[in-house]
């Protein structure tokens, strides 16, 4: 005899499958449903299942989308020779979010970390080697600016340098320049507590005021 | 326009309801069904949907069931002079997995926090007295125990002598028994670490060896 019935414990089983969640908290968010007055289970299981049915990825960033090409790809106004390479969608919404950037994205998929077994051909670069060839003929021999946005740690460097040596022999020709975000202090930070890297880079990027 | 499409923003706003889940944490969770490659989205809506369905809370503990009473309290094999009082069903799977009572038990709901607005009203103390009287009729005058196992906090203090309270009569008529769990130092504690009212507690409660 099981304590709880037997559609609890699936909705427990699915809950724990979320990355940091363990089997306690999954309980916790279960009973949150059962107490829930207003049927919030059913609304998360029908918004589930409709994002399930709606998206896609969109054909030339991968971003998340309802459309074959997503809004950003298909807009007029976005600048035809910047692309910002990023590791996943949510980047896309923090770039998005703060109106810094008018380019295009690419949503790699992750990073390369040997660590969790994820080599390259894990990643989207074939798609991205495709994608730009397509953005350079579409600016036909302008320079193309190629934004590496991975996190920086570890993972996101060793990503960033495969992509610079993805496209070589186009950035010796002057038809790609490949930059990376810069590192260094974060607003409001305190250089009390900044890690030695971060001053490191910090210092490394300094610029004249 | 939004960067999300608005599939992706409902699951993320279903998944920021949860208890202690901000909107970033709800970000990722949702990032976590985009990702993967097995459907868990659809998964976890399905069996969202089924336990919407199928649980109701039991007419007599008021645990969460797919049957109207529930396998506890239809159980011939369980002490019929034993009602366990708990805050909430997982309190009832705390006990039973560790398989250390055989009575019956009652789910309050919560327990009185003036905090956090929620007074007696607002919790079973009805149904909790209707599930007395119908216990000790079917006792038939033998005395009926009841445990007190809401958590060892203030809110779950102020439950318990509210309940005792309830039955205050019954308890000078030695028809009911009202105890509480004990307080005291939990297995594998360090004394060093133990805080004040834990201490206390544990030398009130000191039994001879």
């Amino acid at each position: 005899m099981s304590v709880l019935p037997q559609s609890v414990e699936k909705v427990i089983n699915e809950f724990s499958k979320l990355p940091g969640v363990g089997p306690k908290t999954a309980a916790r968010m279960t009973y949150h449903y059962l107490r829930s007055p207003n049927h919030d289970a059913k609304k998360l299981a029908d918004a589930l299942g409709d994002m399930d049915e709606s998206i896609t990825f969109c054909k030339y960033c991968f971003n998340v989308s309802d459309k074959k090409i997503c809004d950003i790809c298909s807009s007029p106004i976005r600048k035809r020779n910047k692309l910002c390479i990023v590791e996943e969608p949510l980047d896309v919404v923090a770039f998005e979010n703060s109106a810094v950037y008018d380019g295009f994205y690419f949503v790699l998929g992750g990073v390369i970390s040997p660590a969790e077994g994820i080599g390259a051909k894990d990643l989207r670069f074939k798609d991205l080697k495709k994608r730009v060839k397509q953005m350079m003929e579409d600016i036909d021999g302008k320079e193309l600016e190629i934004i590496v946005a991975t996190n920086p740690n570890l993972e996101g460097e060793a990503t960033a340098s495969y992509i610079n040596d993805m496209f070589e022999k186009e950035v010796k020709e002057g038809t790609i320049l490949i930059s990376r975000l810069a590192m260094g202090l974060p607003t409001g930070a305190d250089l009390e507590y900044a890690d030695r890297l971060t001053l490191k880079r910090a210092l490394e990027g300094r610029r004249s005021i």
